[in-house]
């Protein structure tokens, strides 16, 4: 047999992921100056990283020769959540614990459920698994946890919801997360992925690390890559059962996050002032978008996160147009979204840029 | 059935890695002042990292806020190994693309063959896929590639090989190398781990790369944590077919690699200053410390990487007698080497300390 016959079938089925396209390679393609390029496609934090932060990178720069030793960044969770240090699991950015939890729970065999239009690492996180995928439709662009629970099968292991999602930027208020915990089988995984968890106003939001005592089936797992702006370190965690975190730590890879990115995160989480002008930053120019977005007559769904996703009809063509003028917003094709965009909220600025290279791309299309 | 009894038998089976002491943790544990700590225990580059991988880092730091673009070190590997760039996996350290590969062949069913005393994380990154871990004997403390060829069963789908090796230091010549791979079916995937590449003597090295042509089921591993002195900050690669490095690329994590370890490793690349005076360091400490240990009577096992492995008799009570001295080596134990120590070679200053701790552990060992 040939030898990539000999691959693992589950392995050959993924479709890689396509990221948001970097700036300098729109640079590189279109021939367009780095400076005069807009990215609001990657849901990164427009006023870059906390301050505090960078001053922690730069003092780490002198012992890169050393592996890692992630016991501070521990240290400060657990104060940060309230949780012994034995509840954590570092992640290469959260990406990274979403697929330990798989590798722990999924296999041939088993199967796992998530929601259309949910956030792209679950379905390959549970391929490469090689478990089975039970994708559940959407309400209302969101997930519709009834429809999951009565979805789950005598072998599935692990149920993904992204709270906020991402691309739609969807919410499940928490007593309908409480109540879907309560129904759930406790021997079925229930990953809360709250990657967007800092954007959430504050009267909406709960704390709910804090129901870790009462689920011991609930994994959630957060990033530092959004409010605190270090996608580009990739620092992520998991906080979970003593018993599950033991497990993701046996196939987490030991070296698995890097000394800068330790350093940040230990700073960042420290640095109150800094999330909160980001948070701030984020409502204001979410009122930018979504009111352009109205006045040009698009519909948009409503958003718990860093970004809106709107209706764009041909949204290749309208994609095409933007890049042309050095903005790079997210298609969701892939998503099975084909007719949105995704745009990320920037600055006051890059807001204005992307609202201005829409007009011109409305009424000039054949620029 | 209980929520943890629903996790892989295999990977209830890992016993996790067991790294280094780092000496922030020693300090901690034994209140010994940082700077009076000698950490010998993590084959890392005494010389620290490139001075223009240290620029390099310095002028990324403006935009961490960005997901990582990887394109700029591909393209520079795609120079330095003469292989076009879609030949080329970055995983976050070499650990990651030891561990892709195992995902993409690896599963129940299928079985790998690893070498007695090989690294370690072989049998984790076999364990975790749910795969037979076949260990074959050493022969001398290094491979015994006849008896590997002939543990091949007809499930096996992957060959471990690491040269040097680590922890033992053993190093197989490439004629050696290339009739076991003349002789390895090719629908069996042999992985040639070269974290230790550039310290091999000039005259004795060979480039494995240019044999991927002839071998398609060959998959040249490499790193950054070495040599290159850029273990803190995670970048390793995979050098494979096209076909291969595409399903690895399939289960490699997005962005499995930051944006400080791209620019470091892109700038290190072209320092061979740095890698010249690194190499030159390690052959006279290598001297060094093998001539005291000579001294103090202990048998070496003679090493081609960047440390040393001798017999220490009682390992464990030498080991904590040099911890006492504030001085950090590995005890090899968990590698089927319970009396062994392995050292890594430091600054000459380094060196002397470790020799120094050394005679007073033998000279006065009740303190």
């Amino acid at each position: 047999m040939a030898l990539c016959d000999q691959s693992l079938p589950n392995v050959r089925a993924i479709s890689p992921y396509l990221p948001g396209k970097p700036i300098t390679q729109l640079a590189r393609e279109m021939g367009i100056p780095v400076e005069r390029i807009v990215k609001l496609a990657s849901n990164e934090n427009p006023l870059g990283m906390s301050p505090k932060a960078k001053v922690a990178v730069e003092k780490a720069l002198v012992s890169l020769e050393r592996y890692p030793d992630d016991f501070e960044l521990k240290h400060a969770l657990a104060n940060h959540v309230a949780l012994g240090m034995e509840h954590i699991v570092l992640g290469n950015g959260s990406n990274d614990v979403l697929d330990l939890i798989a590798r722990v729970f999924l296999s041939p065999g088993r199967s796992a459920i998530f929601s259309q239009h949910a956030f792209a690492v679950y379905p390959l996180a549970t391929l490469s698994a090689g478990a089975e995928l039970i994708q559940v439709p959407a309400k209302d662009y969101g997930h519709d946890l009834e429809a999951m629970g009565n979805a789950i099968r005598i072998d599935t292991r692990l149920i993904w919801i992204a709270n906020p999602n991402n691309p739609t930027g969807t919410f499940l208020t928490y007593p309908q997360l409480k109540a879907f915990l309560r129904a759930t089988p406790p021997d079925v995984v229930v990953v809360l992925d709250e990657a967007y968890n800092e954007y959430i106003p504050p009267l909406e939001r709960a704390d709910t690390t804090a129901w870790l005592a009462e689920f011991p089936n609930l994994v959630v797992t957060r990033t530092f890559s959004k409010i605190y702006g270090l996608a580009g370190l990739r620092i992520g965690y998991a906080l979970a059962s003593v018993a599950i975190a033991d497990l993701m730590n046996r196939v987490r890879q030991p070296f698995n996050c890097n000394n800068l990115a330790l350093a940040a995160a230990t700073a960042a989480l420290d640095d109150h002032e800094f999330v909160a002008r980001s948070y701030a930053l984020n409502r204001s120019g979410m009122e930018q978008i979504v009111t352009g977005l109205k006045h040009f007559g698009f519909s948009h769904l409503p958003s718990h996160g860093n970004f809106v996703t709107f209706k764009a009809g041909d949204a290749a063509a309208l994609n095409q147009r933007l890049l042309k003028q050095g903005v790079i917003v997210r298609p969701i094709g892939g998503y099975g979204m084909p007719e949105w965009l995704r745009v990320t909220i920037g600055t006051e600025t890059e807001n204005f840029r992307f609202l201005e290279a829409l007009d011109n791309a409305l009424t000039r299309p054949q620029q």
